[in-house]
């Protein structure tokens, strides 16, 4: 049998290092694909530690692959070797259940993750269902694009889930991994938008990524100023802010969408929720068929990570910049 | 000038007293109503006792009015004088922003109520705008539709937001005065009804209003057993409750709205909103065509509050009552 070599975490928290596994038969559903990029997510970092109590070591890591198809299973169509395809944090799902049938498969109970139980894309090679692989626009460069299969969705889901366009005025908390690339994908639906973050310094780069205006929010003033203002406004941040004062910048009927986690839970008043019939909601990912538009859309309109690449030898080199905040925006392991 | 004969509050948390005014000249757009019922709301306790910093003493309240237009302003139209018809919460708006445009304008920032800084229906007159002044359908009794010009809109509006339809689950979180027209209005449109109540005795009437199932919520297995079970649930109490454990009973994609208001602030964690697409919302009352059409799908699927009916000079008596939660459902004064 073939032998498959990346970088694994062997208990939580751990440094990665090499591994190989035995790839196996291939499913008839499924396609190999010889990773070429895998984008480095925050949520690779919460597996590594099992934040989720969901780990099980060793286990490779990464959920947002480029690559190249190398074997294709007996009952999987659409694609042939030498694709160059994406594969996001979903690797397959039940294909039976209500959400499945509506093309919602992200919302499948039986959901699997690409690097949960499983091996991901810190390696030479990786495996998924068909239905989970997405052709590449040529447009779109591997290593720009490689994030975009999970930070890109991710942004991307509530954006068309809550109607975004021209009309809208929307509210990007947070100017980092998902934010700059949120502060794109909504420029590109004709948003009005505005970047929040409280690194004032992030300003021209808020700008410069399609916000029309740019708050910082440790001046308390920025936000009060904006009492009824937005549609939407999405939170791409893993801190705790004050979560009343941005329910009060949504106009009636405007939602505040949570795709980062903060630490803390949610404490809110009710009466800013009833008086004006604002929402709040969460979003994670999105199912194949939106993915697959998204990739269109960012084709169309040039949208992209801002990444800094590193070889797949230097994971941990990668993991331990992420853990200081230190990428700007995005790391990449590229071969 | 005519004398208006109400009851009054004249500083917070007193009983009421007789009071009169003087009716004014009638604006050209409004229409005066002779009040033959009127609903006794908790919106006018928290007026009463000033809860909300926005009563000023003294005033008349009540804003679930019935009864006959007797004086019509040279410029409102469609009613003549004899017609029998309803006035809500709101008695005006600014009839020019965005919302007032949409016909939205309970959204109105400068929505007036009609007893808020101005004197309502526990009283033998009332003139509102006529854009608030709603034909009551023949089929509905004065005296049990009275609740629905602000109980009833409240609980309706959400169900209609939400598209609730044959295949919805909903639950109806409480089974008092906003919850006994929520039960009606949910199996009106054919959902499959879970009513929620802390009290055990109230099983046989949840079911009889159009409950499908009842939950003794003090029995903490019975919500945990319908984990990913509703579309829709709408919390009509003002106590606080395991909101976290009612986000998990909802389906992917479903809502958490809130018509009632608990004391505490809301506290929830993020992750039931994400991994699902959840959401939290709030509502209040309606604008005048969504309750033009609430009353309509009254009358066409017999809704009705279920009512004790008080003399005007028994005001106190019934706000007295509806403090201790001794009314089944809504306390109605008429003459």
């Amino acid at each position: 049998m073939a032998l498959i070599h990346g970088y694994a975490t062997h208990a939580a928290g751990a440094e990665l290092l090499p591994y190989k596994y035995e790839a196996g038969e291939l499913k008839p559903t499924d396609i190999e694909v010889k990773v070429t990029h895998c984008g480095v997510c925050h949520s690779d970092l919460h597996l590594i530690d099992n934040d989720w109590g969901i780990s099980q070591y060793p286990f490779i890591p990464g959920h947002e692959i480029v690559g190249t198809v190398s074997k294709v299973g007996t009952e999987a169509y659409e694609f042939e070797v030498g694709d160059r395809v994406g594969i996001g944090w979903q690797a397959n799902s039940c294909g039976h259940c209500e959400w499945c049938r509506k093309g919602l498969e992200n919302l499948c109970a039986k959901s699997q993750g690409t690097c949960v139980h499983r091996h991901g894309g810190f390696a030479d090679s990786v495996s998924v269902n068909s239905r989970f692989v997405f052709p590449i626009p040529a447009a779109l460069e591997s290593e720009h694009v490689a994030p975009l299969l999970c930070a890109g969705i991710t942004v991307y889901n509530p954006l068309r889930e809550y109607q975004v366009n021209p009309t809208s005025r929307v509210g990007i908390i947070g100017i980092g991994g998902l934010g700059h690339i949120a502060l794109q994908f909504a420029r590109a639906f004709g948003a009005y938008v505005t970047g929040f973050s409280t690194s004032a310094n992030k300003e021209q780069e808020a700008l410069s990524l399609g916000a029309h205006q740019f708050v910082n929010t440790r001046d308390s003033k920025g936000l009060k100023s904006l009492v009824g203002h937005f549609d939407l406004i999405l939170s791409t941040i893993n801190a705790d802010q004050d979560w009343t004062a941005y329910l009060h910048a949504l106009r009636p009927t405007g939602t505040l969408v949570f795709v980062g986690a903060p630490p803390s839970p949610l404490t809110l008043p009710v009466a800013p929720l009833t008086s004006c019939q604002r929402k709040i909601a969460g979003s994670s990912g999105g199912s194949p068929w939106q993915i697959r538009e998204m990739l269109d859309v960012a084709a169309r309109h040039g949208i992209k990570a801002q990444t800094e690449r590193f070889t797949f030898d230097k994971v941990n080199l990668a993991l331990s910049k992420l853990r200081k905040n230190q990428i700007r925006y995005r790391a990449v392991l590229a071969s």
